[in-house]
Protein backbone atom coordinates (compact mmCIF):
# COMPACT_ATOMS: atom_id res chain seq x y z
CA UNK A 1 0.00 0.00 0.00
CA UNK A 2 2.86 2.19 0.58
CA UNK A 3 3.58 2.31 -2.81
CA UNK A 4 0.46 4.40 -3.60
CA UNK A 5 1.23 7.05 -1.11
CA UNK A 6 3.72 8.64 -3.28
CA UNK A 7 4.09 9.26 -7.07
CA UNK A 8 7.37 9.68 -8.65
CA UNK A 9 7.85 13.61 -10.74
CA UNK A 10 11.22 14.49 -12.35
CA UNK A 11 11.70 18.45 -10.86
CA UNK A 12 14.02 21.03 -11.92
CA UNK A 13 16.16 21.64 -8.73
CA UNK A 14 17.35 25.12 -9.14
CA UNK A 15 19.94 26.83 -6.65
CA UNK A 16 22.19 29.35 -6.76
CA UNK A 17 24.75 27.48 -8.38
CA UNK A 18 23.20 25.25 -10.62
CA UNK A 19 19.53 23.70 -12.17
CA UNK A 20 19.41 20.58 -12.17
CA UNK A 21 16.69 17.83 -13.60
CA UNK A 22 16.35 14.90 -11.01
CA UNK A 23 13.91 12.42 -10.22
CA UNK A 24 11.51 13.08 -6.77
CA UNK A 25 8.38 12.23 -5.21
CA UNK A 26 5.56 13.74 -4.15
CA UNK A 27 2.29 12.85 -1.90
CA UNK A 28 -0.32 11.10 -3.39
CA UNK A 29 -3.63 13.09 -3.65
CA UNK A 30 -6.76 11.89 -5.55
CA UNK A 31 -10.67 12.04 -5.13
CA UNK A 32 -12.43 9.17 -3.37
CA UNK A 33 -16.01 9.77 -3.84
CA UNK A 34 -18.46 8.36 -0.89
CA UNK A 35 -21.97 6.47 -2.17
CA UNK A 36 -24.14 5.83 0.55
CA UNK A 37 -26.78 3.20 -0.41
CA UNK A 38 -25.73 4.10 -4.40
CA UNK A 39 -26.59 8.07 -3.92
CA UNK A 40 -23.00 10.26 -4.38
CA UNK A 41 -23.30 11.70 -0.83
CA UNK A 42 -19.02 13.66 -0.98
CA UNK A 43 -16.21 13.80 -2.32
CA UNK A 44 -13.21 13.68 -0.63
CA UNK A 45 -9.46 14.45 -1.66
CA UNK A 46 -7.28 12.55 0.15
CA UNK A 47 -4.14 10.12 -0.36
CA UNK A 48 -5.20 6.65 -1.05
CA UNK A 49 -4.78 4.16 1.73
CA UNK A 50 -6.97 3.15 4.60
CA UNK A 51 -10.08 3.89 2.71
CA UNK A 52 -12.55 1.75 4.34
CA UNK A 53 -11.61 3.46 7.25
CA UNK A 54 -11.69 7.03 6.24
CA UNK A 55 -14.94 6.63 4.75
CA UNK A 56 -16.29 5.06 8.48
CA UNK A 57 -14.45 8.28 10.26
CA UNK A 58 -15.98 10.70 7.87
CA UNK A 59 -19.13 9.60 8.13
CA UNK A 60 -18.92 9.30 11.54
CA UNK A 61 -18.41 13.26 11.69
CA UNK A 62 -20.05 14.17 9.70
CA UNK A 63 -22.86 12.69 12.27
CA UNK A 64 -24.54 10.29 9.04
CA UNK A 65 -23.55 7.46 11.18
CA UNK A 66 -23.08 7.06 14.78
CA UNK A 67 -21.70 3.75 15.31
CA UNK A 68 -20.59 1.09 13.81
CA UNK A 69 -24.06 -0.09 14.05
CA UNK A 70 -25.15 2.35 11.21
CA UNK A 71 -23.43 0.07 8.80
CA UNK A 72 -24.49 -2.54 7.08
CA UNK A 73 -21.40 -2.84 4.34
CA UNK A 74 -18.19 -0.33 2.78
CA UNK A 75 -16.94 -1.55 -0.20
CA UNK A 76 -14.81 -0.41 -2.89
CA UNK A 77 -16.51 0.27 -6.16
CA UNK A 78 -16.43 -2.51 -8.44
CA UNK A 79 -15.96 -0.29 -11.47
CA UNK A 80 -13.73 2.48 -9.90
CA UNK A 81 -10.95 2.18 -7.02
CA UNK A 82 -11.77 5.63 -6.14
CA UNK A 83 -15.47 4.67 -5.20
CA UNK A 84 -16.77 3.42 -1.84
CA UNK A 85 -20.24 2.22 -1.51
CA UNK A 86 -21.38 2.21 1.82
CA UNK A 87 -24.67 0.82 2.85
CA UNK A 88 -26.19 2.11 6.11
CA UNK A 89 -29.04 0.48 8.48
CA UNK A 90 -32.39 0.82 7.20
CA UNK A 91 -33.00 2.47 10.66
CA UNK A 92 -30.81 5.25 10.51
CA UNK A 93 -31.43 5.23 6.62
CA UNK A 94 -35.15 6.84 8.08
CA UNK A 95 -33.19 8.94 10.47
CA UNK A 96 -31.57 10.21 7.97
CA UNK A 97 -34.96 11.14 5.73
CA UNK A 98 -36.80 12.27 8.62
CA UNK A 99 -33.84 15.23 8.92
CA UNK A 100 -33.95 15.94 5.30
CA UNK A 101 -31.71 14.79 2.71
CA UNK A 102 -28.55 13.29 3.80
CA UNK A 103 -26.86 15.09 1.49
CA UNK A 104 -27.56 18.32 2.30
CA UNK A 105 -25.99 17.56 5.50
CA UNK A 106 -22.18 18.06 4.51
CA UNK A 107 -23.11 21.96 3.54
CA UNK A 108 -25.64 22.97 6.58
CA UNK A 109 -23.14 20.83 8.95
CA UNK A 110 -22.09 24.03 11.18
CA UNK A 111 -24.59 26.20 9.22
CA UNK A 112 -26.51 26.93 12.23
CA UNK A 113 -23.17 28.88 13.67
CA UNK A 114 -23.38 32.33 13.36
CA UNK A 115 -20.98 32.84 15.47
CA UNK A 116 -17.78 30.71 17.12
CA UNK A 117 -20.41 30.31 20.61
CA UNK A 118 -23.68 29.16 19.09
CA UNK A 119 -21.34 26.49 16.72
CA UNK A 120 -19.93 24.95 19.95
CA UNK A 121 -23.37 24.43 21.56
CA UNK A 122 -25.06 23.43 18.77
CA UNK A 123 -21.90 20.73 18.17
CA UNK A 124 -22.47 19.46 22.04
CA UNK A 125 -26.11 18.72 21.33
CA UNK A 126 -23.89 15.73 19.33
CA UNK A 127 -22.20 14.39 21.81
CA UNK A 128 -21.90 14.01 25.92
CA UNK A 129 -18.77 15.64 27.52
CA UNK A 130 -15.52 13.95 27.09
CA UNK A 131 -15.04 12.00 30.81
CA UNK A 132 -11.84 11.09 31.63
CA UNK A 133 -10.18 10.87 35.15
CA UNK A 134 -6.64 10.03 34.33
CA UNK A 135 -3.52 11.57 34.03
CA UNK A 136 -0.77 12.04 32.09
CA UNK A 137 2.41 13.02 32.86
CA UNK A 138 5.00 15.53 30.74
CA UNK A 139 7.36 12.20 29.73
CA UNK A 140 4.42 10.67 27.78
CA UNK A 141 3.42 13.86 26.15
CA UNK A 142 7.26 14.35 25.11
CA UNK A 143 7.69 10.99 23.54
CA UNK A 144 4.53 12.07 21.46
CA UNK A 145 6.11 13.55 18.74
CA UNK A 146 8.95 11.56 17.92
CA UNK A 147 6.89 7.98 17.87
CA UNK A 148 4.55 9.33 15.64
CA UNK A 149 7.46 10.68 13.46
CA UNK A 150 9.06 7.15 13.77
CA UNK A 151 5.98 5.56 11.80
CA UNK A 152 5.63 8.65 9.49
CA UNK A 153 7.67 7.29 6.20
CA UNK A 154 6.57 9.02 3.99
CA UNK A 155 6.92 12.63 5.50
CA UNK A 156 10.70 11.83 5.47
CA UNK A 157 10.49 11.14 1.67
CA UNK A 158 8.44 14.46 0.31
CA UNK A 159 7.16 16.36 3.55
CA UNK A 160 4.17 16.60 1.89
CA UNK A 161 1.94 14.55 4.36
CA UNK A 162 0.28 14.72 7.39
CA UNK A 163 -0.48 12.14 10.48
CA UNK A 164 -2.52 11.60 13.08
CA UNK A 165 -1.40 8.66 15.71
CA UNK A 166 -3.52 7.37 18.56
CA UNK A 167 -1.62 6.50 21.59
CA UNK A 168 -3.11 5.24 24.87
CA UNK A 169 -2.48 6.56 28.29
CA UNK A 170 1.11 4.93 28.66
CA UNK A 171 1.76 7.09 25.11
CA UNK A 172 2.31 3.56 23.09
CA UNK A 173 1.12 4.23 19.25
CA UNK A 174 -1.86 2.09 18.69
CA UNK A 175 -3.26 3.68 15.14
CA UNK A 176 -1.92 6.09 13.30
CA UNK A 177 -2.42 7.73 9.99
CA UNK A 178 -1.18 9.45 6.99
CA UNK A 179 -2.33 11.87 4.27
CA UNK A 180 -2.32 14.75 2.79
CA UNK A 181 -5.15 16.16 4.80
CA UNK A 182 -4.76 16.51 8.10
CA UNK A 183 -8.25 15.82 8.75
CA UNK A 184 -7.95 12.99 6.64
CA UNK A 185 -5.83 11.72 8.93
CA UNK A 186 -8.30 11.95 11.59
CA UNK A 187 -10.76 10.04 10.43
CA UNK A 188 -8.95 7.35 9.31
CA UNK A 189 -7.44 6.74 12.65
CA UNK A 190 -10.97 7.57 14.40
CA UNK A 191 -12.62 5.16 11.39
CA UNK A 192 -10.49 2.32 12.23
CA UNK A 193 -11.31 2.82 16.25
CA UNK A 194 -14.84 2.70 14.62
CA UNK A 195 -15.24 -0.58 12.65
CA UNK A 196 -13.17 -2.20 15.46
CA UNK A 197 -16.14 -0.98 17.76
CA UNK A 198 -13.73 0.34 20.02
CA UNK A 199 -15.17 4.28 20.57
CA UNK A 200 -15.88 6.64 22.88
CA UNK A 201 -11.87 6.27 22.56
CA UNK A 202 -11.56 7.86 26.70
CA UNK A 203 -8.39 6.05 27.33
CA UNK A 204 -6.87 7.73 23.87
CA UNK A 205 -4.66 10.66 23.15
CA UNK A 206 -4.81 11.75 19.65
CA UNK A 207 -1.66 13.59 18.55
CA UNK A 208 -1.32 15.47 14.92
CA UNK A 209 1.47 16.90 12.88
CA UNK A 210 1.05 20.40 12.26
CA UNK A 211 -1.77 22.86 13.83
CA UNK A 212 -4.77 22.43 15.52
CA UNK A 213 -8.16 23.76 14.33
CA UNK A 214 -11.71 23.76 15.06
CA UNK A 215 -12.99 20.66 12.89
CA UNK A 216 -9.81 18.21 14.81
CA UNK A 217 -10.75 19.27 17.97
CA UNK A 218 -14.69 18.47 17.18
CA UNK A 219 -13.41 15.23 15.59
CA UNK A 220 -11.48 14.54 18.67
CA UNK A 221 -14.70 14.82 21.03
CA UNK A 222 -17.09 13.39 19.05
CA UNK A 223 -15.06 10.21 19.53
CA UNK A 224 -14.50 10.74 23.21
CA UNK A 225 -10.85 11.69 23.06
CA UNK A 226 -9.89 13.43 26.29
CA UNK A 227 -6.48 14.48 24.89
CA UNK A 228 -4.96 16.30 22.10
CA UNK A 229 -1.67 17.75 21.32
CA UNK A 230 0.06 18.69 18.02
CA UNK A 231 3.45 19.78 16.74
CA UNK A 232 1.87 23.19 15.93
CA UNK A 233 -0.27 26.21 17.31
CA UNK A 234 -4.17 25.69 17.78
CA UNK A 235 -6.94 28.28 16.58
CA UNK A 236 -8.63 30.18 18.84
CA UNK A 237 -12.35 27.79 18.01
CA UNK A 238 -10.17 24.57 18.75
CA UNK A 239 -8.98 26.34 22.00
CA UNK A 240 -12.85 27.43 22.98
CA UNK A 241 -14.14 24.15 21.65
CA UNK A 242 -11.33 21.68 24.04
CA UNK A 243 -12.24 24.09 27.21
CA UNK A 244 -16.20 23.85 26.50
CA UNK A 245 -15.77 19.90 25.66
CA UNK A 246 -13.75 19.35 28.52
CA UNK A 247 -10.46 18.28 26.26
CA UNK A 248 -6.99 18.89 27.56
CA UNK A 249 -5.57 20.80 24.44
CA UNK A 250 -2.14 20.54 23.82
CA UNK A 251 0.12 22.50 21.16
CA UNK A 252 3.91 23.39 20.04
CA UNK A 253 4.64 20.00 21.23
CA UNK A 254 8.48 19.81 20.83
CA UNK A 255 10.54 17.31 23.09
CA UNK A 256 9.18 17.74 26.37
CA UNK A 257 8.25 20.74 26.33
CA UNK A 258 4.71 22.18 25.34
CA UNK A 259 1.76 24.42 26.11
CA UNK A 260 -1.55 23.13 27.68
CA UNK A 261 -4.20 25.78 26.34
CA UNK A 262 -7.31 23.67 28.44
CA UNK A 263 -8.11 21.20 31.11
CA UNK A 264 -4.30 21.27 32.42
CA UNK A 265 -5.78 19.57 35.51
CA UNK A 266 -5.00 16.37 33.53
CA UNK A 267 -1.16 17.04 33.45
CA UNK A 268 0.47 15.00 36.29
CA UNK A 269 2.86 16.84 38.27
CA UNK B 1 -8.35 44.93 12.12
CA UNK B 2 -4.77 43.44 13.40
CA UNK B 3 -6.55 42.80 16.61
CA UNK B 4 -9.49 40.39 15.50
CA UNK B 5 -6.83 38.04 14.19
CA UNK B 6 -5.44 36.89 17.42
CA UNK B 7 -7.18 36.03 20.74
CA UNK B 8 -5.63 36.56 23.86
CA UNK B 9 -5.59 33.23 25.61
CA UNK B 10 -3.90 31.84 28.80
CA UNK B 11 -1.65 28.76 28.39
CA UNK B 12 0.91 26.71 31.11
CA UNK B 13 3.69 26.34 29.23
CA UNK B 14 5.71 23.34 30.35
CA UNK B 15 9.55 22.38 30.05
CA UNK B 16 11.83 19.98 31.42
CA UNK B 17 12.80 22.76 33.91
CA UNK B 18 9.14 24.20 35.19
CA UNK B 19 5.28 24.46 34.99
CA UNK B 20 4.30 28.21 34.12
CA UNK B 21 1.23 29.97 33.46
CA UNK B 22 1.53 32.85 31.31
CA UNK B 23 -0.62 34.67 28.69
CA UNK B 24 -0.61 33.98 24.27
CA UNK B 25 -2.24 34.77 21.49
CA UNK B 26 -3.62 31.90 19.19
CA UNK B 27 -4.71 32.81 15.53
CA UNK B 28 -8.44 33.36 15.52
CA UNK B 29 -10.90 31.00 13.83
CA UNK B 30 -14.80 31.78 13.19
CA UNK B 31 -17.51 31.02 11.38
CA UNK B 32 -18.78 33.11 8.20
CA UNK B 33 -22.29 32.04 6.45
CA UNK B 34 -22.73 33.50 3.32
CA UNK B 35 -25.81 33.68 2.12
CA UNK B 36 -26.91 33.89 -1.73
CA UNK B 37 -29.78 36.34 -2.81
CA UNK B 38 -31.18 35.75 1.18
CA UNK B 39 -30.78 31.56 1.10
CA UNK B 40 -27.65 30.35 3.66
CA UNK B 41 -24.99 28.54 0.92
CA UNK B 42 -21.97 27.43 2.84
CA UNK B 43 -20.49 28.26 6.36
CA UNK B 44 -16.35 28.87 6.03
CA UNK B 45 -14.13 28.16 9.02
CA UNK B 46 -12.02 31.39 8.78
CA UNK B 47 -10.18 34.25 10.54
CA UNK B 48 -11.94 37.10 10.32
CA UNK B 49 -10.45 39.87 7.66
CA UNK B 50 -11.26 40.55 4.20
CA UNK B 51 -14.47 38.58 4.54
CA UNK B 52 -16.04 40.68 1.44
CA UNK B 53 -13.23 39.49 -0.28
CA UNK B 54 -13.56 35.74 1.00
CA UNK B 55 -17.03 35.48 -0.12
CA UNK B 56 -16.25 37.01 -3.94
CA UNK B 57 -13.44 34.71 -3.99
CA UNK B 58 -14.82 31.72 -2.26
CA UNK B 59 -18.24 31.98 -5.32
CA UNK B 60 -15.81 32.48 -7.79
CA UNK B 61 -13.68 29.34 -7.09
CA UNK B 62 -17.14 27.47 -6.64
CA UNK B 63 -18.38 29.19 -10.14
CA UNK B 64 -21.44 30.87 -8.17
CA UNK B 65 -20.20 33.79 -9.82
CA UNK B 66 -17.81 33.97 -12.83
CA UNK B 67 -16.65 37.50 -12.67
CA UNK B 68 -17.25 40.69 -10.79
CA UNK B 69 -20.49 41.70 -13.15
CA UNK B 70 -22.20 38.75 -11.31
CA UNK B 71 -22.34 40.16 -8.15
CA UNK B 72 -24.69 42.97 -7.56
CA UNK B 73 -23.56 43.42 -4.07
CA UNK B 74 -21.51 41.89 -0.99
CA UNK B 75 -22.70 43.33 2.23
CA UNK B 76 -21.80 42.27 5.89
CA UNK B 77 -25.25 40.96 7.48
CA UNK B 78 -27.30 43.98 9.99
CA UNK B 79 -27.76 41.10 12.86
CA UNK B 80 -24.56 39.10 12.55
CA UNK B 81 -20.87 40.28 11.76
CA UNK B 82 -20.16 36.65 10.83
CA UNK B 83 -22.37 36.56 7.80
CA UNK B 84 -21.93 37.89 4.60
CA UNK B 85 -25.12 38.61 2.23
CA UNK B 86 -24.35 38.36 -1.22
CA UNK B 87 -26.81 39.37 -3.97
CA UNK B 88 -25.78 38.04 -7.04
CA UNK B 89 -27.21 39.44 -10.66
CA UNK B 90 -30.64 37.89 -11.90
CA UNK B 91 -29.37 36.42 -15.34
CA UNK B 92 -26.50 33.78 -12.82
CA UNK B 93 -29.18 33.53 -10.57
CA UNK B 94 -31.17 32.08 -13.89
CA UNK B 95 -28.36 30.52 -14.67
CA UNK B 96 -27.45 28.58 -11.54
CA UNK B 97 -31.21 27.54 -11.00
CA UNK B 98 -31.26 26.00 -14.39
CA UNK B 99 -28.36 23.90 -13.66
CA UNK B 100 -29.89 22.40 -10.55
CA UNK B 101 -30.07 23.90 -7.02
CA UNK B 102 -26.49 26.48 -6.34
CA UNK B 103 -26.14 24.70 -2.65
CA UNK B 104 -26.31 21.43 -4.17
CA UNK B 105 -23.10 22.61 -6.22
CA UNK B 106 -21.09 22.73 -3.51
CA UNK B 107 -21.31 19.12 -2.12
CA UNK B 108 -21.20 17.93 -6.27
CA UNK B 109 -18.33 20.22 -6.58
CA UNK B 110 -15.58 17.24 -7.73
CA UNK B 111 -17.99 14.75 -7.55
CA UNK B 112 -18.58 14.06 -11.45
CA UNK B 113 -14.47 12.97 -10.40
CA UNK B 114 -13.69 9.22 -9.82
CA UNK B 115 -10.04 9.78 -11.09
CA UNK B 116 -7.70 12.36 -11.03
CA UNK B 117 -7.66 12.79 -14.31
CA UNK B 118 -11.60 12.71 -14.57
CA UNK B 119 -11.17 15.44 -11.83
CA UNK B 120 -9.27 17.08 -13.86
CA UNK B 121 -10.79 17.00 -17.19
CA UNK B 122 -14.15 18.50 -15.97
CA UNK B 123 -12.47 21.26 -14.20
CA UNK B 124 -10.85 22.57 -17.82
CA UNK B 125 -14.07 23.02 -19.36
CA UNK B 126 -14.72 25.46 -16.23
CA UNK B 127 -11.64 27.90 -17.59
CA UNK B 128 -9.25 28.66 -20.43
CA UNK B 129 -5.86 27.17 -20.49
CA UNK B 130 -3.34 29.58 -18.90
CA UNK B 131 -1.56 31.21 -21.11
CA UNK B 132 1.42 33.66 -20.04
CA UNK B 133 4.91 34.13 -22.62
CA UNK B 134 6.75 36.36 -19.80
CA UNK B 135 9.98 34.52 -17.97
CA UNK B 136 10.38 34.78 -14.28
CA UNK B 137 13.95 34.90 -12.49
CA UNK B 138 15.30 32.95 -10.15
CA UNK B 139 16.37 36.18 -8.02
CA UNK B 140 13.07 37.18 -8.42
CA UNK B 141 11.17 33.64 -7.13
CA UNK B 142 14.07 33.94 -4.04
CA UNK B 143 12.91 36.64 -3.04
CA UNK B 144 8.84 35.79 -2.66
CA UNK B 145 9.10 34.07 0.82
CA UNK B 146 11.40 36.80 1.83
CA UNK B 147 8.27 39.33 0.87
CA UNK B 148 5.31 37.12 2.19
CA UNK B 149 7.13 36.72 5.76
CA UNK B 150 7.68 40.61 5.69
CA UNK B 151 4.14 41.49 5.68
CA UNK B 152 2.74 38.25 7.75
CA UNK B 153 3.12 40.00 10.83
CA UNK B 154 0.33 37.34 13.01
CA UNK B 155 2.52 34.34 12.13
CA UNK B 156 5.67 35.60 14.05
CA UNK B 157 3.41 36.05 16.90
CA UNK B 158 1.62 32.86 17.13
CA UNK B 159 2.50 30.27 14.34
CA UNK B 160 -0.96 29.93 13.43
CA UNK B 161 -1.50 31.65 10.32
CA UNK B 162 -1.17 30.82 6.57
CA UNK B 163 -0.86 33.32 4.11
CA UNK B 164 -1.03 34.14 0.32
CA UNK B 165 0.67 36.38 -1.73
CA UNK B 166 0.03 38.25 -5.11
CA UNK B 167 3.07 39.75 -6.49
CA UNK B 168 3.89 41.20 -9.85
CA UNK B 169 6.02 39.88 -12.51
CA UNK B 170 8.93 41.81 -11.00
CA UNK B 171 8.36 40.38 -7.56
CA UNK B 172 6.76 43.06 -5.93
CA UNK B 173 3.97 42.15 -3.71
CA UNK B 174 0.43 43.84 -4.41
CA UNK B 175 -2.21 41.86 -1.93
CA UNK B 176 -1.60 39.63 0.56
CA UNK B 177 -4.04 37.73 3.09
CA UNK B 178 -3.55 35.80 6.14
CA UNK B 179 -6.13 33.10 7.53
CA UNK B 180 -5.92 29.59 9.44
CA UNK B 181 -6.99 28.15 6.14
CA UNK B 182 -4.66 28.40 3.08
CA UNK B 183 -7.34 28.22 1.02
CA UNK B 184 -8.97 31.03 2.65
CA UNK B 185 -5.92 32.90 2.55
CA UNK B 186 -5.91 32.57 -1.72
CA UNK B 187 -9.64 33.14 -1.95
CA UNK B 188 -9.07 36.63 -0.20
CA UNK B 189 -6.53 37.52 -2.57
CA UNK B 190 -8.41 36.35 -5.44
CA UNK B 191 -11.46 37.81 -4.41
CA UNK B 192 -9.73 41.14 -3.76
CA UNK B 193 -8.72 41.35 -7.60
CA UNK B 194 -11.83 40.11 -9.00
CA UNK B 195 -13.72 43.08 -6.71
CA UNK B 196 -11.11 45.36 -8.49
CA UNK B 197 -11.76 43.67 -11.98
CA UNK B 198 -8.57 43.10 -12.38
CA UNK B 199 -9.40 39.21 -13.12
CA UNK B 200 -7.50 37.27 -15.42
CA UNK B 201 -4.08 37.26 -13.39
CA UNK B 202 -1.75 36.88 -15.94
CA UNK B 203 1.19 39.22 -15.10
CA UNK B 204 1.09 37.06 -11.32
CA UNK B 205 2.94 35.01 -9.08
CA UNK B 206 0.66 33.39 -6.38
CA UNK B 207 3.05 32.38 -3.34
CA UNK B 208 1.39 30.88 -0.43
CA UNK B 209 3.21 29.41 3.07
CA UNK B 210 2.80 25.69 3.41
CA UNK B 211 2.01 23.46 1.02
CA UNK B 212 -0.22 23.35 -2.26
CA UNK B 213 -2.78 20.66 -2.99
CA UNK B 214 -5.25 20.52 -5.61
CA UNK B 215 -7.60 23.25 -4.47
CA UNK B 216 -4.97 25.99 -4.32
CA UNK B 217 -3.93 24.97 -7.79
CA UNK B 218 -7.37 24.69 -8.61
CA UNK B 219 -8.23 28.17 -7.28
CA UNK B 220 -5.37 29.70 -9.26
CA UNK B 221 -5.84 28.47 -12.61
CA UNK B 222 -9.57 29.78 -12.17
CA UNK B 223 -7.98 33.19 -11.71
CA UNK B 224 -5.60 32.82 -14.78
CA UNK B 225 -2.80 32.96 -12.52
CA UNK B 226 0.48 31.21 -14.68
CA UNK B 227 3.18 30.95 -11.72
CA UNK B 228 2.37 29.20 -8.50
CA UNK B 229 4.84 28.70 -5.66
CA UNK B 230 5.00 27.50 -2.11
CA UNK B 231 7.11 27.02 0.66
CA UNK B 232 6.68 23.65 1.27
CA UNK B 233 5.56 20.35 -0.97
CA UNK B 234 2.91 20.45 -3.60
CA UNK B 235 0.92 16.94 -3.54
CA UNK B 236 0.33 14.60 -7.26
CA UNK B 237 -2.96 16.39 -7.93
CA UNK B 238 -1.47 19.57 -8.10
CA UNK B 239 1.55 18.97 -10.23
CA UNK B 240 -1.06 16.93 -12.56
CA UNK B 241 -3.40 20.20 -12.76
CA UNK B 242 -0.34 22.45 -13.08
CA UNK B 243 1.36 20.66 -15.97
CA UNK B 244 -2.56 20.19 -17.50
CA UNK B 245 -3.15 24.20 -17.51
CA UNK B 246 -0.27 25.87 -18.61
CA UNK B 247 0.77 26.58 -14.69
CA UNK B 248 4.70 26.38 -13.62
CA UNK B 249 4.61 25.27 -10.15
CA UNK B 250 7.10 25.51 -7.80
CA UNK B 251 7.51 24.29 -4.43
CA UNK B 252 10.13 24.14 -1.59
CA UNK B 253 10.96 27.67 -2.52
CA UNK B 254 13.67 28.53 0.45
CA UNK B 255 15.75 31.61 -0.52
CA UNK B 256 16.90 31.25 -4.12
CA UNK B 257 16.57 27.29 -3.76
CA UNK B 258 13.68 25.80 -5.03
CA UNK B 259 12.10 22.85 -7.18
CA UNK B 260 10.21 23.53 -10.76
CA UNK B 261 7.14 20.75 -10.97
CA UNK B 262 6.28 21.63 -14.44
CA UNK B 263 6.36 24.03 -17.12
CA UNK B 264 10.18 25.18 -16.45
CA UNK B 265 10.02 26.82 -19.65
CA UNK B 266 9.39 30.50 -18.18
CA UNK B 267 11.99 29.93 -16.09
CA UNK B 268 14.77 32.54 -17.32
CA UNK B 269 18.19 31.16 -17.84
Amino acid sequence: MTASLVRPVRVLHVSPEAAASRPDVVATEEPMEVRINGEPFAVIMRTPGADRELAAGFLFAERVILSAADIVSIERDAESRNVMDVRIADARARDLAARGDARRRVVMNSSCGLCGRVTIESLRVEAPDVVADWNVSAAVIGGLAEALRGGQAVFKETGGLHAAGLFNRSGVLEVMAEDVGRHNAVDKVVGRMLLEERLPLGESILFVSGRTSYEIVQKAFLAGIPVVGAVSAPSSLAVELAEEAGITLLGFVRGSAFNVYSHAHRLAR
